[in-house]
């Protein structure tokens, strides 16, 4: 059991931010900045690849309104969206996550590096064609 | 009017990956790895605060689908989902975009620098009870 499952089960505490039938968003307790804030999915997925069609929208749904709300109680000039899958891509605990993470200035919020490579574009017409193929089938658990 | 306003006109080709009535998905022409992805509401927002709830949630209902489809053709090990908002958080194309950045190696894909600081927990309450109070009024313009 994850210790998201456990702050949703209500046996470990948490700063809580947003609760609905389907996500909850509570401060991170390792902050990157002033008001960083998980939103998770209730449903118990490891990756995004993993969680229904409905909880994503759950999801989606309330971002914009849980982002305003970080903007206009932090006062934050911008902020990043992070949701990262698998070891290998900076994920620590293993249930979907989004952080919400304010920038009020270069030193503190999310550092990223950005190794931008030239596209090919013969190799990227075939990859958006197998891409558009495999989009074609809904997962089999959520429709 | 942006390059991604331009690529949903489609006066700007792309190589598309998704398409549906509010979402667009296509390649990022400057990639962190092979298979780097950005889905878009075709909805003009700047930054994700701007974004309708409807929107939000059909970009949200998608991103399970579009991943799982970016992992399964492109076999890599992990990915990060970033969005970033305002020129302070890395945004360089003012329309709302989400990267899927598939990441195979230490080497490819979205570096991350993670500057931890630990929680005031005295503060950290304060500022849940003001982020509470904030997400219970939704967005005028979306009900």
């Amino acid at each position: 059991m994850t210790v998201f499952a456990k702050i949703i089960a209500g046996s470990i505490p948490s700063h809580k931010v947003y609760e609905d039938e389907h996500v909850l968003a509570f401060l991170d307790v390792g902050p990157l900045s002033r008001g960083h804030t998980l939103v998770i999915p209730k449903e118990p997925a490891v990756t995004l690849d993993e969680l229904s069609d409905e909880a994503a929208a759950a999801i989606g749904r309330v971002l914009p309104r849980i982002c305003r709300a970080v903007k206009n109680v932090t006062g934050c000039a911008g902020y990043n969206i992070l949701q990262n899958n698998g070891s290998i891509a900076h994920q620590v605990v293993m249930h979907v996550h989004f952080h919400i993470i304010p920038k009020t200035s270069s030193a503190d919020g999310l550092g990223i590096t950005w190794p931008t490579k030239p596209i090919d574009h013969d190799d990227a017409k075939k990859l958006a064609e197998a891409l558009r193929a495999a989009t074609v089938a809904p997962h089999a658990a959520s429709g």
